[in-house]
């Protein structure tokens, strides 16, 4: 029944964390909408439909469906990209190509180009979103994509990191995993989100759990005293310690702001 | 012939990108062996099997093997984590489990735990792995791991950026996708990774392609001057003010560095 060729067969074993395919209907109703613009779309939902994300995706906290780069594509070999004006390596995607497929995922929310010439993504870019209606991801390959169909969509620009990926595939999973989890009732415990790195402006204090003692390490007394003010004052102090050693510039924005 | 209902049935059709399971027998050999232990195997290679990174993986430039968490999980139900000591929300991944798994992964290259309280992934970091035999990756989940099995392992923390996801394995393979995209033979034309974001301590200058008008916008006119040292002379001024612009803390790095 299945054809083991086809590269998304795993999406049919579960087709309710299938992406939609934009083309063939209406986007579903869901409290957040996602849609990826992509030549590779069978990488969706990948990761996500795994584990928590995957589980609000098929219960309908979130919806995703891909637009194909490559319907849009011109010609007989739909060829999506061309030549760099004024010479250079690699091959830029062609404006009138992008916008045809950033016209068919239109809907709610910002228009988002994943790009290492972006701003950096945040974990306050995730709340803005999860707050929001929805996204549109555009995901880059080869050298880039021509500048004017991103002022024509006044598409922000938004990078992982100081890396460059392949292309905006992993980028967009990444920036779509953090909105989503922090989506009302994806996570089982809400306390969770509040206590977690960058929620304050600190990383997270180490966790240890059972056994208490491991290869000649102990758990620190402190945490087994069940005494709660101490317990919160250690984490606190270690958070503090940790952020101040590995990230003095997260200390600093933090110690300057209010 | 195939079960619809195994989630990692998209592997079998391309067995040669299909992570090896690493308790079935040995690393293959090649240039570069990436090792992750995860909850989530069958999330691997997930985008990492496409395109460039996949072509890279079929032709042995490169190696992926995984690692179940849940293969050393304790008792009848596998169980992996535990409540953490002191109290709080979620479960903290144990040290004896994640131990266990470490030591099965093992191989050359340094241990990352991906984390958000690690130092931000940087280019500068992919390019040390791909100068180096491989690495082994550990994907959190939960609250976290045990802080005792990441100094028994002497991991390095590594985040992805100032954001929290549901789980390391997307951080796995963003950082995956850089390293492997700059092994030597990757990619096509090897000039492209000297001219992109990054590489100069600015992000890349804006790309124009065909049609030369598009929407009433015309591609700037120096660019099909044919003059190259013009062209040189705008794409660098280009990247220098959208670097101002866009990102001072890299251009103020750039200025007091080198």
């Amino acid at each position: 029944m299945s054809d083991p060729t086809r590269s998304h067969g795993t999406r049919r074993a579960q087709p309710s964390a299938m992406p939609r395919d934009l083309m063939a209907g209406d986007a579903p109703d869901a409290a957040f909408a996602a849609r990826v613009v992509t030549l590779f779309p069978e990488a969706f939902p990948g990761v996500l439909g795994q584990s928590l994300t995957g589980t609000a995706l098929r219960d309908g906290l979130w919806s995703l469906a891909t637009v194909n780069l490559r319907d849009f594509g011109r010609g007989r070999h739909r060829k999506v990209d061309d030549t760099p004006a004024g010479g250079g390596a690699g091959l830029v995607l062609r404006p009138d190509v992008v916008a045809a497929a950033m016209q068919a995922a239109a809907g709610p929310g910002p228009n988002i180009y994943l790009s290492p010439r972006g701003r950096p993504f945040t974990q306050a870019m995730a709340r803005d979103l999860a707050a929001g209606p929805g996204v549109t991801l555009l995901c880059g390959r080869f050298e880039g994509v021509d500048e004017r169909v991103l002022e024509h969509f006044d598409m922000s620009e938004v990078s992982l990191g100081d890396f460059v990926l392949t292309g905006g595939e992993i980028a967009a999973q990444a920036l779509l995993d953090a909105t989503v989890r922090l989506l009302p009732g994806v996570l089982g415990n809400m306390a969770s989100t509040e206590e977690e790195s960058f929620s304050d402006g600190l990383l997270e204090h180490p966790q240890y759990t059972r056994p208490a003692e491991w290869e000649g390490r102990a758990i620190p007394e402190v945490l087994l005293s069940g005494d709660h003010g101490r317990i919160a004052a250690w984490r606190r102090k270690q958070a503090e310690d940790l952020t101040r050693k590995r990230r003095p510039d997260l200390w600093a924005a933090r110690d300057t702001g209010d």
